[in-house]
């Protein structure tokens, strides 16, 4: 599989793949398949069929069909994979580097790894094996087996030797790392470095020993603000010893990113996890229906705060027009204030060292802005309804509920953070649904104290 | 500035660097700058008063000043060049890389653009002037002028000359670009390959001719896609005539990608770009208040749709306990749809190619839950108000209404798409407000035939 520059998966690209299956027409596939690259011929596997999907499957090597495998989004690699024999699935794991093969397994049921497990080489199944435990969202999750490490003492000279040795092992080798006799991480060398100096210097020499490094056990997000700060394109993840066990390349990181950007605004739109190729409606549905019926059951609770209010209501009808503005203002301003303090904990930004001055200043916004919404919705319902009283009243109504759903907007991803809960859950419909009930009460409430003391 | 491994800005570093700098002890301080890595300068430097950052400025040389201004968050940087003399720009200027520098002068007014350009040498001039003219947002925008390129026809010991040569102007160097005689972009080395050949070796045998290459011009999305889809470390940048003009690299990369998602989160929150960072009262206002007001408005034309069923409303004053529970409904149900096609656009999973599979089943998971929660919802009021018609009439209402909004939450990102406007809009209270409406709509309107049939 090779590839050709700029390859553009279209339409007319999957009808000729569709029709050249449909005709069984092997060398010719054969040949598209060479001159695809991995990453685009997983794109055009996943505008397939299932079955069509199957047929170019077998037609692949090994090492291609698993290159393919790990591009291809988890649902249809799942469908894939339990279609394939276990012998075929164990060909492919072998030519994998241990974290993807270990990813590709984590998606299989249990005895079936076992299967696959047992089936290969020794040093291979040894490999998945000590990655399997890993949380899928922590530094050990998402590291690879396959580095350069050279020891310290070693010359250049015996480092460029070591890289021979594990050419095809290590697809991509961007730094070197140095260890001790007790594989004790010491150090790291630029491939930079090991071009321009001289092949009888030593490696403690030449090493930068300030390298950053992350333990096995670190979440996942951790990794990703430590890449970032440091502009790496790879880090060697280490035991509690300090040992040299993996390393995290960069591609690893960006969908670690990504991830990380699905899961903020999953929370954010009230879907739990949902893979955007997932092409179950029974999946889709349950990864939406808990936030609905949270709304629904919402919902019933500010119906019953109305409830509690239906004299007013029976004395003025016209009240009730002012529900859905009020729920708008008040769910906007409690969303923006969330989005930014969650955003600022997901990048790092937002510190809790700083969350007084934060806060503070979130209600010198909302202060302002309640001040110009009020007024503004003020006037119009005091001139609408020729009742200024009542129009005086909505404004400071919404000055309140702005307050207050800046505040809770604002506070909530803290108070999160805080108590080890994802922040990214305040800016959800969990949120939006209180911060409704809390505005139509205020709403209700002055206006009720308004019409008392009119009457 | 060297740095030690593991350095922890916390409450008491800042604590001791603000003690220090009352004190004016520039002995200790600048032990500790040199202690402490560029990029958790800057991150101390954000914690401190605008004084006292100024104060430190003037303690690191040129390059390390650069090197902690370029990491510090926008308007906080803002504020300090602001404060800082030419003189002392045009020394950072001179020792930042090109896209570091262009980035640096891109927030100063033009006036004073000018005037440091014509101070720095005339080379580091040249480098800057090449790159201001692109936008922000587009390959050339994002990409470096330091890079090491060498012709086809020379060897592998030419090349490592080449290397050396700009050891110190080029920071990272992992792929060697290879041009012909006009400077058109032929094929890559890894350094990887480079250290295992032997120097006698000429580049064209063991280049890579296939490489991947992005136009100037492109968005930078478009070069984020392509970093993520083939794994890469630093992309090329060629201009139409596929001259080679400089590089981006992964960590220009996690900048955009943070931009972009950030821009996304913004959009579904109702924030026009907002820094996290951002400490004007003002500037958080104004990011914020159009969206509020969108919202108002929207508040407005959802009265005067009630307003038309005010006679139904009178005939049934417990009609507008149900509103808030219709418009959470439509609400979430819209944008459940709505982040999950943003989202398969942004990061490309989605394309226009599979749209009319995709409305389907969202229609189908629309179908699906709005059964399940029309129902519930039914069963409760029919049981609330003891009247099972208006039960029946709230569960067929709320069917509509998912439908609706999930139709409507689906297609809205791909229209968006389709005529060139950012599909995140569709996730804003824009959309959320117009379904709002819509529900609204809906529920009034078939309980009114419902009251008419009843009558």
């Amino acid at each position: 599989m090779k590839g050709l520059e700029k390859i553009i998966i279209n339409e007319r690209l999957v009808e000729n793949i569709k029709h050249h299956i449909a005709q069984k027409d092997h060398e010719t596939l054969i040949k598209l398949i060479d001159w695809v690259r991995a990453p685009d011929m997983a794109d055009l596997m996943e505008h397939l069929d299932h079955e069509e999907r199957l047929y170019l499957m077998d037609l692949f090597e090994a090492g291609d069909a698993g290159e393919v495998l790990i591009e291809i989004e988890t649902p249809v690699q799942e469908s894939i994979i339990r279609n394939l024999e276990d012998e075929a699935v164990s060909e492919i794991v072998q030519q994998l580097e241990s974290d993807d093969a270990a990813d590709l397994l984590g998606t299989l049921p249990y005895d079936r790894v076992k299967k696959i497990i047992d089936s290969v080489e020794d040093e291979v199944s040894e490999r998945i094996e000590r990655l399997l435990p890993y949380p899928e969202d922590t530094a050990g999750g998402n590291m690879a087996l396959e580095f350069v490490a050279v020891q310290e003492d070693s010359t250049i000279k015996d480092a460029i030797e070591t890289i021979r040795k594990k050419r095809d092992a290590v697809k991509n080798v961007y730094y070197l790392f140095v260890v001790d006799h007790l594989n004790r991480l010491m150090g790291v060398v630029s491939l930079k470095d090991l071009v321009l100096e001289s092949p009888e210097r030593r490696i403690n020499e030449i090493m930068n020993p300030e390298v950053i490094s992350v333990n096995a056990n670190k979440d996942q997000e951790k990794v990703y603000h430590l890449f970032k700060r440091y502009d790496l394109v790879a880090i060697p993840v280490v035991d509690h010893q300090n040992r040299l066990i993996g390393r995290i390349t960069h591609d690893d990181i960006l969908d670690v990113i990504e991830d990380e950007a699905d899961e903020d605004i999953s929370l954010m739109a009230g879907v739990i996890h949902q893979e955007i190729t997932e092409d179950s409606l029974m999946k889709i549905s349950r990864a939406r229906l808990p936030w609905l019926i949270a709304g629904l059951l919402g919902g019933i609770l500010a119906a019953l705060v109305i409830n509690r209010f239906e004299s007013s209501l029976e004395r003025m009808i016209t009240l009730s027009f002012f529900f859905p503005v009020v729920m708008a203002m008040g769910g906007n301003a409690g969303t923006q204030s969330a989005s930014i303090a969650v955003r600022g904990l997901a990048t790092g930004d937002i510190r809790l060292v700083l969350i007084w001055k934060r806060l503070f200043m979130e209600m010198k916004v909302a202060f302002l802005n309640g001040i110009i919404c009020g007024i503004l919705l003020g006037v119009i319902v005091g001139f609408w309804l020729s009742d200024y009283g009542l129009g005086f009243v909505v404004t400071l109504s919404l000055i309140v509920i702005i307050l207050n759903s800046g505040f809770i907007g604002a506070a909530m991803p803290l108070v999160f953070k805080k108590f080890g809960v994802d922040p990214a859950l305040a800016t959800g419909p969990f949120v939006t649904t209180s911060n409704d009930i809390f505005s139509l009460f205020i709403y209700l409430a002055l206006v009720t104290i308004y019409l008392r003391i009119a009457a």
